[in-house]
């Protein structure tokens, strides 16, 4: 493995009622001014809003609002969000919500602090060490936001959607309660799923040498998803399964399955790229890419590819080739896609193959794009025509 | 899973070199009066502590000493350390060694801010709010102790070996550096590895409900360490296999794999007993205990057990019973602490059966021991009777 500095500060609480007994106290040891940051008004009809709303008001907390965050959060609503907090003098930011929720607000409390403009910290990948306090209630299994220090928004103006953040970023707190997710839609739920299992993909097909334990340990959060999904999606209120896969989602982008190795992150640079123009639901689009981008990079170290189907698809090895080996397993990751109605094209969306070449040249605008295979211009391009 | 509230705020560094970038601005962060703990001079041989010193020295911090904390840290020692730190007005204690001295610091750190007698922290269950800042470099994978917040400390007056501990003892950094175990002696290695995989059979023999993924993350340290186990023994100077050790024995004991859960830790119990008595190593103790621990449980879940096997151990179902298979994985753990040479009985360490029924009542003073099966006084008698 990598040398490597490990710092992960959140407080994380899971469970049902740590809510009811806990925020109170953690949001006034920031402060008594706060901000609740939230999405399309979700949180309104599952009672969450009430919820919150009430447990700080009884504590005498004075809240402020920033509501109507999208589902890929734009630069606009950071601003207005920047807005509030410098005006208002906002000594915490309570984000309840899902990853677009939660990156949104990240962006806000660092770029409350930031000297400069805010889209600096995407675009120029500064990393601010100072941020507002943030607390979030997480309501959706998916982007690990909730325990990690970064979060993409995406730029309406330039049509760029860019991750970025600082460890000033991550949460004081948060609350995993399962309960909140039963209202999650289906598509959504599923798209959550797919961006964990993405998570998963982008540590695992990494080109660190000797990492035999985070291997397993990324291994585990695959098999355990793939277990769990079907249970979730077969019973939306089924507590434990929904726990298990939000725990997931927390587990695969905390940094605890993936210390001193540097992941791939090819991918999701794709994926921004097909958001950026389409704004297409990021599962979604991980979703269909993913395959492809291993059809694409099978090459480079098919024996990952074959543990991966061994330890964790049941492919087995029949005295095969680590490449056959692995194009089972790749396979295995289609129907897996597949099985939990994951959409597979970008036809599914749409999407034709006007923008590929566009796409394909903003994705390695910085230089090749990836770390398990450093894809080119026409890597990407041929993974977006495979994807249609 | 239970609910939870997950919080380890430790700063750890992996890999060689990170001291000497580090270490002082991390120690500046807390103040310039730094004690130095140390145990028995094996860090004067290498050189280490002359490394150590300089950093500290060249930074311009004045450093203050307490060498000599034995194998299992005794309650003395720990009263020397706050003295020192009471009289002297340190403002963070740096421990530089293995699991005994590491745990030997916490105590110092919570006992110097503790206004009652230290011993309370361990007999009474205190947790302390304050403590003295805290650093570790680590010389020897086992404990886990430099990212956690317990320790175990020995009282001779009254033959006590009792571990407590606070949130507020979570190092505020950790240096690990492979090189630095190395001249770790081979019983000593063994011991560690030993204790490593103790403390995952203590979190995966849990009677939790519902933590799928937590099985699967302690079976991947389990299977990472039964993998390099050997290799370590083979060549104690392979860095990668030094390293992947030593990263175990963090994973193993920092709260990341074992969320929500409750483990079992009647073993440790049952060695504390031992050791209080016959000042035997910890890792030694408990690859003796474990295996005949196991028998005595095995009919409580018999499922967990064979999974490990499957999981794990390579152990085959061949349309067995899930007590048959059991019966094989325990087989199979034997057989892999017998393979690195770990004690088998503690006739190795010349120990009799005298003291069996003292050892067990003191084991069960506070109530049934464990929570995988809640032992009684004979459960534990009979454990010891099997290990003699």
């Amino acid at each position: 493995m990598n040398s490597f500095r490990f710092h992960n500060p959140t407080v994380l609480y899971y469970g049902k009622g740590q809510l009811q007994k806990h925020l109170a106290a953690e949001v006034k040891a920031y402060g008594r001014k706060v901000l609740l940051v939230y999405g399309g008004g979700s949180i309104k009809k599952s009672g969450l809003y009430d919820t919150v709303r009430n447990l700080l008001t009884d504590a005498a907390l004075q809240v402020f609002e920033l509501p109507g965050v999208e589902p890929n959060p734009r630069l606009s609503t950071v601003r207005k969000g920047i807005d509030i907090c410098r005006t208002e003098g906002i000594e915490l930011v309570l984000a309840v919500g899902g990853g677009s929720v939660l990156d949104c607000s990240k962006a806000i409390v660092l770029g409350t602090k930031y000297p400069g403009d805010v889209w600096d910290i995407f675009a120029k990948h500064i990393q601010p060490e100072e941020a507002l306090p943030l607390g979030t209630v997480l309501t959706m299994a998916a982007t690990g936001s909730e325990m990690n220090s970064g979060g993409v928004i995406t730029n309406w103006d330039t049509k760029e959607k860019l991750g970025g953040g600082s460890p000033a970023a991550f949460p004081k707190f948060s609350f995993c309660d399962a309960e909140n997710t039963y209202t999650v839609p289906r598509d959504q739920t599923v798209n959550g799923m797919s961006d964990i299992l993405a998570h998963c993909f982008e540590h695992y097909f990494h080109a660190t040498p000797e990492t035999p334990l985070q291997q397993r340990l990324i291994e585990s959060v695959i098999a355990t998803l793939v277990e769990y999904a079907p249970k979730v999606l077969a019973n939306p209120t089924d507590f434990h399964a929904r726990e298990t896969v939000m725990y997931c989602s927390t587990m695969a982008l905390n940094g605890m399955i993936s210390m001193g190795l540097v992941g791939d992150w090819a991918c999701h640079g794709i994926e921004h790229e097909i958001s950026a123009i389409y704004d297409i639901p990021h599962g979604g689009g991980l979703a269909i890419v993913f395959p492809n981008w291993m059809d694409n990079v099978v090459d480079v170290n098919p024996q990952r590819f074959a543990q991966l189907g061994e330890r964790v698809f049941g492919v087995e090895r029949n005295g095969r080739s680590d490449k056959e080996v692995a194009l089972d397993t790749i396979a295995k990751v289609r129907e897996f896609f597949g099985s939990i109605g994951a959409p597979q094209r970008l036809a599914d969306y749409g999407i034709g193959g006007d923008d590929i070449q566009h796409m394909a040249a903003q994705a390695v605008r910085y230089g090749h794009l990836g770390n398990f295979k450093k894809l080119t211009q026409e890597d990407v391009a041929e993974i977006l025509r495979n994807s249609l």
